[in-house]
């Protein structure tokens, strides 16, 4: 299971705007990949240096520069400098522990948000630390590891399908989030799976493994709220923010952005109250069961524990018991024994018991 | 039990404003009709194809296409180019996912709501998308299937009854809105009724199947919820938008539905309270009849174990029990347990078990 | 107890607007009073039909027109069309579903409230919707019955007590506002009292009954939290709304009843965590008997099982048993049952059980 | 304990404004005093009847009127009248159930609080409505009878300690309401050291009146919630209110006091909180100790049930029962009950009962 | 544990603003530290009364009083004339109980905050009342002890690591802001792992110290929160504020501030409710575990106590018992015994209690 709080030795005692990687060690060398393009073509290359990326801050096309790993600062840096960015945001790009936010800074807008995947690895969620750089023509990826929402994206740049070979670097920003958000509803997906089978347990044979499996993915929706929450604050700033680098057409996308950031919180509050009801259930079964195993112990005993007082008193050694030498007194008190039983058996059945 | 996520295959990795239909898969073909009608005349029609509607968009009557289906794009897309819609509005209107808004593109109005209505097959409420355009002079209305809760309008413009065939394209979206406002009063209706018959069965006799039917009730409400709640935002926006496409005249009718929708909220969170009020007091009617079933079980023990020792102690095989000889023993023995078993009704009198 | 959802079946399928009585069938026929006034004198007329109160429209006195029971439609008509009421007003005058709300429509103004009583029939509070029709020189109130809070307005106006006879309309329609909310505190009397015998009753000697009770006592106050919250949307409303119907002398008397409002919500507010609080009690009740029950049980199992365990021993019919010849061998086992019984009560005392 | 709902036996049917007592009834005299300063003098002086202060409305110093009782209306409406005061206000004064509010009526300025004292008769907090009048250079405070928390102030203008003789009336009001704000975290203070003593009596041995103690405190909670929070928003109102009649010199105290009320009110939520935490703590202790005594129970019954019902075995009176008369029979089954007892307990040990 | 109400024993009775410590006593001797520094230049200089700073209050360099105690109000006053600060100002220095709040007095900004540090004596977090003010050139911190969070400050100015040297106050006080908000972080990250560390205990095997332990952190949750909660609208308020003594240069640091600071907030959030979600755990885990003690005692209860009966039927000792005599008869009962058992066996694995 992910850490809630995955790593919290933040770089303490530096100044602020010092570029340290806080996140999971990774050994694994950080991978550049530049795609330029305008309506006519469309190009994709691999990058050595950050460096080999700078030409493309100032030409007409559209760029996109996806970073692949942000343990390693001083690649962060020397895009940071090169395209401008305030320190702050090269601190926050390189802290994976940093919270969805957006930022407009007048030359370049930040979005920093959390790309949810599913893992069969770790069963269960991964999250990932996003951050774009929206500039004047060019758009910056920079990502925790390999392995993205984006592949969609760059199909649909390289097969010029859709409207993303016409439209500016801000189209280019909205597709690489709406992406990130679909990423949520897959996420969803897998969870609302979980649920429906975990429920259908609970209808039919309800187990201690089910209630640890209710509180796990409760936990893991503390997890997820935390991701997704903020996005609806993040797009609804976007929209509203009036940045000169987002272009009235744009404008609708975005709306549908936040229309799906709202669904996705809504669906993952649903789902919250839906585990919750279903621990209640749970709980109630149990309770269920516990006045079961209650009833049956005290039918038994209520039964048995009088009769085997009257064998009891018959087993006694006294000398004087008249009853012993009476030749009816056996079958007699096995009557009795019997209308006792029945007796009790009618009073079950009065109070429901049976 | 409609699924709580009805469909989140989404179409990812399509780009933005793909028209894909998003929901359970239909087989029944597209089903189009168009009422025309002025003050003077109504005019009920099915079409075969999108493209038979078109003449209506530029009369100066008022034209509504209801399309019943939206399993095939095409037809969504063919009525989309020719009355203008935005793809993104196109894809929304596909997506039965998709979660209630209003939203003004100027040139005409995009209301998204649910239909619910009760189902006697699904033993439950079922839920549909529904799309309503408002632009000058026509109202589009796109639904799942056939069946739906607006035939007492098209009685109306047929008889022409009350105001609306003197009234515009305006007064008939708010109509067709106030339908489905009315059907979700239905289908509260209908959960009052279950409501109070199981509150009835909780009060007489309170069995695990009427915890299984709370819940079940709740879990409806979380779906309910999800599709009733915002209608409210909804009409609000519709009424203080300011839309060039709603005229003065509509506004107290538009006041009027919003006035509705809050009702319905708040009598859905009425009964949610309701069924929470209910869980708590099953619980306890578990927990009085737990303590019952364990007072029995200890009042019994209590009063027979002394006394089954006592019997036990006599039945011992020691050759020196002075009492065994003596005749009076045995009565004395039986009187002995005759004042335990007083002793101990009188003491559980005191402690108000009996 | 009064139905949480009293009338559901509404007129579907029928215009907007279309006056229709929604509400519990009544027979008795309807009775409309005329209070006619000026700072001079009064006058008090029963009047037969709606025709008979049109000349009050437009004299210079202050007219208060009550009308007891809009379960007939014409009335409701005739007088909406004298006095120009809107037909969406005439609509919810006859729909004693609606939720309280205040709309000003410039020429008059509507305030819909709900005049709580208690009834001793029902033992409990009944609602009645109650509607005010505030215009120029005027006030219409329609009742569903007989019978209502108002008395003491027609009394000062009778007998010229306060400022009502030196006052507007305006006054007149605050007044009977005021008669409503306090209403409201006697119905809060009412729940106060039997809260607090309830809460005696709960320490004193808690029963299943209690539990009922608290269940049913929350339940009303669902009922009534809907019928008291929007009071206060409501009169806040009329004070801010600036209507020129209300003239600024009766600025504070508004503010006055806002503030009544308030503290008749937030009264009901703390009788609903009472009644919470008071369920923890009574639960918490329940499990302290049950451990006393348990604690009962297990002390008296536990001794006195080992005790007849030893009984039994004694009781085997082995042939060689050397014990059992022994003189001294019953007085032993009855000297280590003794042992073993102390030995039992230390270690519970020990444990706190005694 | 304080009854939660004081008086609900309001002056209904009376003329809005018409000055009626609401409150419990006392029999001692109305007790008022006259404190008049300037920055030269201060003059403290008792008077018999409400006329005596007339006189001191339009000298120039600041004068405090304190009236111990509002149980004789004359009083009230004499001042009223002299001061000026709304009818409204006067019924304020006059209602103890009033809600604490604050309302600028140009002239002058009415401040409605609680005061709470701890009290060692009631065993709790007493609360006690206090209304304040502000105006043109005297300050009018009503209370419920004698004792307050304003004798330091009072010291204050005798001995000419802090700035109080060198300001004017807005800070006299000020100095009032400060010192009721400080009030509250003397009742806070009490409270706080219940909730610890409680506590710790909880972590020691928790028994039902523990539980009870929790309760109780939780109710009072209520009753201090309700006088507590509308002060927040009452200190806001004379903050930002901007009347002529508070100088800017008094702004930061404003403030201050407003920093204050936050406080108490988080400290009061803190508090609520924490007895939900101890409530919990209470049930979960509780529910351990069920747990226990359920253990011992078993254990003993698991142990002694199988060797009873052997011995049972061998004390049956069956004539052709081999095993009796073997020599080394009751040895062994003495052995085999000593194996089964061992087994039991290593089986406990297992499931980590023991 | 840290009192949640460290010190309500305030100055009651005391003029607002005079200056009296509130807090726990002190014996040490207050120690007062200057840093004065511009870009070329840092001293550090331990300084033993105030007026030794008062020079530095007028220079061209930014200067960094540092006050370790405030239990000395005469040290407080003395700098509190000298740089204007406000008697109120001084009286919430002096108050060690003060909530966190940002106030702007135009020639200086005073910021209250707590500085939460883990303490190993203490087994927790402590707090501690910081106070900046924020002046033309000067920044003055009060501390109630020494030891504090500022080392790596002093470092990077006497170090001239970053960009402090080269900035103004402002981003001093800033720094100082950063160093508090990041050992809010550094708190949380103890809390973290105490929180995961119970969590695997709730798993592995859970006992009453667990729960213990889980109260224990959810009551230092609520003193954290009354901390770090109003730490927002703090940042938030001096970001928004506008004052003058903030130039633009240092506004994207205190925006990063704010995200610092609603990140710590949520992070404290979530943990409140896995707390809770572990409170759940370990009830429901209570509630497994007495069903399984439940299921073994009526399982050894139901299938021995029949046995036991049939044993006590043939010890009775009636002369005319026909069985009795029957060679076959005891190991006809003991097959009819084993058959029994068999059958409850099959029972309970039917019920799957087995």
């Amino acid at each position: 299971m992910a850490r809630l709080f995955p790593s919290l030795s933040r770089k303490r005692n530096l100044p602020p705007g010092t570029p340290v990687y806080v996140g999971a060690p990774r050994a694994e060398p950080v991978r550049i990949t530049v795609i330029d393009y305008d309506p006519d073509r469309a190009e994709l290359r691999a990058v050595d240096t950050p460096q080999d990326c700078f030409a493309y801050r100032d030409n007409d096309s559209v760029t996109w520069i996806n970073v692949d790993g942000v343990h390693e600062p001083q690649i962060v840096q020397a895009l940071g400098r090169h395209f401008g960015l305030h320190p702050l945001v090269q601190e926050d790009i390189l802290n994976t522990t940093q919270q969805p936010k957006c930022e407009d800074f007048g030359d370049y807008v930040c979005l920093f948000v959390k790309m949810l995947q599913w893992s069969d690895d770790a069963d269960g969620i991964t999250s990932e630390h996003v951050s774009l750089i929206l500039g004047r023509g060019f758009v910056i990826s920079f990502q925790q590891r390999s392995g993205d929402v984006f592949q969609a994206v760059r199909d649909r740049i390289r097969d010029n399908a859709g409207r993303i070979r016409t439209m500016g670097a801000d189209y280019l920003a909205y597709a690489l989030l709406d992406a990130v958000v679909d990423g949520y509803f897959a996420a969803l997906e897998q969870r609302a799976e979980r649920i429906e089978s975990i429920e259908a347990e609970l209808v039919e044979r309800p187990t201690p493994t089910t209630l640890a499996h209710i509180h796990r993915l409760r936990r893991e929706g503390l997890m997820l709220r935390r991701a997704v929450r903020p996005t609806r604050e993040m797009t609804a700033a976007l929209d509203r923010g009036g940045s000169a680098l987002i272009s009235p057409e744009v404008a609708p996308y975005l709306r549908d952005l936040y229309d799906h950031a709202v669904q996705v919180i809504d669906t993952a509050e649903t789902f919250r109250e839906m585990l919750t009801g279903m621990l209640d259930t749970y709980l109630s079964s149990q309770s269920n069961r516990m006045n079961e195993v209650m009833k049956v112990l005290t039918m038994i005993a209520t039964i048995f524990i009088p009769l085997t007082f009257i064998a009891g008193i018959y087993g006694m050694n006294f000398q004087h018991m008249p009853e012993l030498t009476r030749p009816w007194a056996y079958p007699a008190v096995l009557g009795v024994m019997a209308v006792i039983t029945l007796a009790m058996l009618v009073w079950f059945r009065r109070k429901r018991w049976l």
